[in-house]
């Protein structure tokens, strides 16, 4: 892509002045509507060293009222970002709706970092550009407008520039701290190096919804130009879309395949033996047991550099809350954490529904459970209709891409769906209710949701069904008996983490 | 406090296993009230390396609900914290009102991180010792609870449990990461260096608001229980005395010595010149001059790791924007920011009013455009009821020590007062009124502002003449005269970065 690109554009200017006026007040204009209209924009900036970036998006930027956009920069990387899934950290920092974010250089320049001149670059390239395109994928199917641009200049230039700088001293803002060194960024010295690499990169990243936009930056005036006048351009298109299609089609759409799935495929639930029981004293003998294994395995994870993260979910009074302390009581809270997941606030409303788990995703070394999670948007937002059919159901893939990141990182998933019968949650529903000391457990939600248990049921069942995948398995605990539950849920941690760390 | 604490006092198990279950029962239903309550609560957990802190905190933890706490533990320290004032990083961890935060180690350890084996020791811990007490007791002011505890263990049993956990080789987790390597933490090995240090922190931040227990830790049943008795105890007394006391009490007090001040003082604004102007050829000529300048000082600021903070009020319309605009139109996003502050979220309600601004102080060798700041406490806050009158009369201390702490660390601290006169907003109002272009700028807020006219301006004399410090001085910009108005700030903030930097 970049090597027939002609570099020689440029623009006079007097023109350059005239047209930057308009596109000034034509996409401050589109800001406040996409704002009104809740449209997410992510504006990616990458290119050579000494491209003019900096000029250019201030130019960019000054166009733009403050309060509607998020500025990123890259800095020296954090060594606790390092601990992360590579695409994670930058989940952290997409904009909320209606809001722009600018990436002063990005998650390529980031996997460039990450790969080259290391071993296994290529398969490690690979890695991150999945993660990338997932990434990319998932936020444009949830509306996220992403518009990419490559500031490229030709070698000649390249060389002159760096000459000036050097004379002006003022080579090292990229560099933010000599001392601290970036040798890791040394590579954008090297023209002839970068260029084959960074082709590549674009060519497997130009995607339709995430478009890549080369722009001609020997010129700057020509540039700023460019930039202004592309995202104009897309930004008015995406605005003619979004307003065009009315949300409705698209589930009307869906609906018609959908409707007798669940009776086709029988329900996994249903053939749960629920019935299993486990007596006291086998319990408590179990349960010292698991603990004191867990307890030392803790440090093995640590010591292995992996990481652990068990997502709980199941119905109201199933007994997550109680088997989440059995499986923590012996743990060291440095290298654990709980993360209970409510109805989220506005502003995690604001965002993708996997922004709010991933401050809490562990990083190397740690164990992080989650007492319900991002499953909510195939079971609770489907069966309350918090989200469109369209939305649930591209929820199952976005889910396992998702895990696979994870897991490919090094993370253990373990995912447990704790099983009762209808009766029992009554029991347990009406012991909370007329017991002073538990009341404050049960809530209207509750009973709510209890209405709609078949509803549910059919929302587990197709999870179940549609987010087993080989790495990240679902284990339904039986959990009419409260001891049997806890213990499996320790067994089978255990013997995960066994069987993983090779003990 | 240490010396004389006594280490011999043990716990039966019996009677331990009996009173862990009642006092986890209470702190539960504790918790549940802080919550109703919206009452925060800070707990700091301090001591040797080997007294047993990860296990005590786990213990605690499990008595609580998840949803109602955050853990947060000392983990190796991220470069970017460092280029931040010290205490900085601390703020931005302040539970939400009704929360309770966990700190496994805190400012504590990392101020004898920062002094100990240092140059100039002694003068880096004073200064940490002055943010810590301000930090605190600010927020003890605004209605947290906190309690510190220090787990001391006695020489002998320090040495014991050093050979212990070699012999287990769980000695890391505190080191995170081997060969990163925590030599700053060296000093928690070494009882004797360790010991007068402590003793003399503990005694230096042992305050009424924030008191240190100490906790006789060499019997770690005993350790758990008294952390939790200590920790009912306060928090059941906190409880009563916040449903005591009417929070219109305090008001009521000191309602009276407030009335008449304004009249004594008389105005500052009604001395400002507003009829200064400047001809358009002086003003194009100026502003090319002082935005050269500009450019060329932020990189002198980068190379000499200073910061800067420009503050801007001023009455609505009165050309903030304007002026910020002209101030970045040449400087670098990678080194400044513009922070444009508006009414709070949800989530920045429930915190401390300091708390949504630490994450936009800027770094070493930046700079952040405050477009309206911490002045909202003490203007719109004031004016609207949004705050009680003790609380914005307290601000006025609390926001010269906040900004005490910033330029201490350097930073270059300017505050922007833009006035006009009421005619002059009203022209501009109406301008914008009517101009199909400009009206989004204008909203029902900006009327009815306007309407409280002399409450604004008895709250902005206030403001000017109690925060105008030696280090952070409050200059009135004469802004009826748009390009008078931008001159003036450009031309102050190229001058006071001469000053600073010595050019």
């Amino acid at each position: 892509m970049l090597e027939k690109t002609d570099l020689s554009k440029t623009i006079i200017n007097d023109e350059y002045k005239k047209s930057e006026k308009i596109f000034k007040a034509r996409l401050g204009e589109l800001q406040r509507k996409a704002w009104e209209l809740k449209i997410p924009i992510i504006l990616v900036f990458e290119g050579w060293h000494v491209s003019g970036m900096a000029e250019d998006i201030n130019r960019f930027i000054l166009s733009l009222d403050p309060r509607g956009y998020n500025f990123h920069t890259m800095c020296i990387p954090c060594y606790e970002d390092s601990l992360k899934p590579f695409i994670v950290r930058f989940w952290s920092e997409i904009p909320a709706r209606g809001k722009i974010a600018i990436f002063d250089r990005s998650w390529y320049s980031t996997a460039i970092i990450e790969c080259l001149g290391k071993e296994k670059s290529e398969k490690r390239m690979e890695k991150c550009l999945e993660e990338i395109n997932y990434f990319e994928r998932q936020l444009a199917d949830d509306g996220y407008l992403i518009l990419k641009f490559f500031l490229h200049i030709s070698e000649k230039e390249h060389k002159e520039r760096f000459k000036d700088l050097k004379k002006n001293d003022t080579l090292f803002i990229l560099d933010e701290n000599e001392n601290k060194g970036r040798q890791d960024l040394d590579f954008v010295h090297n023209y002839n190096e970068y260029l084959p690499f960074v082709e590549k990169l674009l060519e497997k990243t130009d995607m339709r919804y995430a478009p890549w936009k080369i722009v001609e930056a020997n010129d700057r005036g020509f540039a700023t130009l460019k930039i202004m006048m592309t995202a104009t351009h897309a930004i008015e298109t995406y605005i003619e879309q979004v307003t065009r299609i009315p949300a409705e089609q698209t589930i009307k759409y869906l609906n018609i395949e959908t409707r007798d799935i669940p009776e086709l495929n029988g329900s996994i639930l249903e053939k749960v033996d629920i019935s299993k029981k486990m007596p006291a004293d086998e319990y408590r003998k179990s349960k010292k047991l698991y603990q004191q294994k867990l307890e030392a395995l803790q440090y093995e994870l640590f010591k292995k550099k992996r990481s652990m993260i068990v997502v709980f979910e199941g119905w109201d009074a199933a007994g997550k809350g109680g088997d989440i302390y059995r499986l923590v009581e012996n743990l060291n809270p440095r290298i654990y954490g709980v993360l209970p997941v409510g109805s989220p606030n506005d502003v995690e409303k604001a965002h993708h529904y996997f922004w709010r788990f991933c401050e809490a995703i562990p990083k190397v070394g740690h164990i992080t459970i989650f007492d319900r999670s991002w499953y909510g948007r195939v079971l609770v937002e489907r069966v309350e209709g918090f989200c469109s059919e369209e939305e649930w159901k591209r929820a199952y893939r976005e889910i396992n891409e998702f895990e696979e990141i994870l897991t490919k990182a090094g993370a253990i998933v373990l995912k447990f769906w704790l099983q009762i019968d209808k009766d029992t949650q009554l029991e347990r529903f009406n012991s909370r209710q007329y017991d002073p000391e538990k009341k404050w457990k049960i809530t209207a939600d509750d009973w709510r949701n209890r209405s709609r248990w078949e509803d549910y049921k059919i929302a587990a069942d197709e999870m179940l069904q549609k987010t087993s995948t080989t790495n990240a398995k679902w284990i339904v605990v039986e959990s009419n008996d409260k001891q049997y539950s806890r213990i499996k849920v320790l067994k089978t941690t255990v013997e995960a983490l066994e069987k993983e760390l090779k003990i």
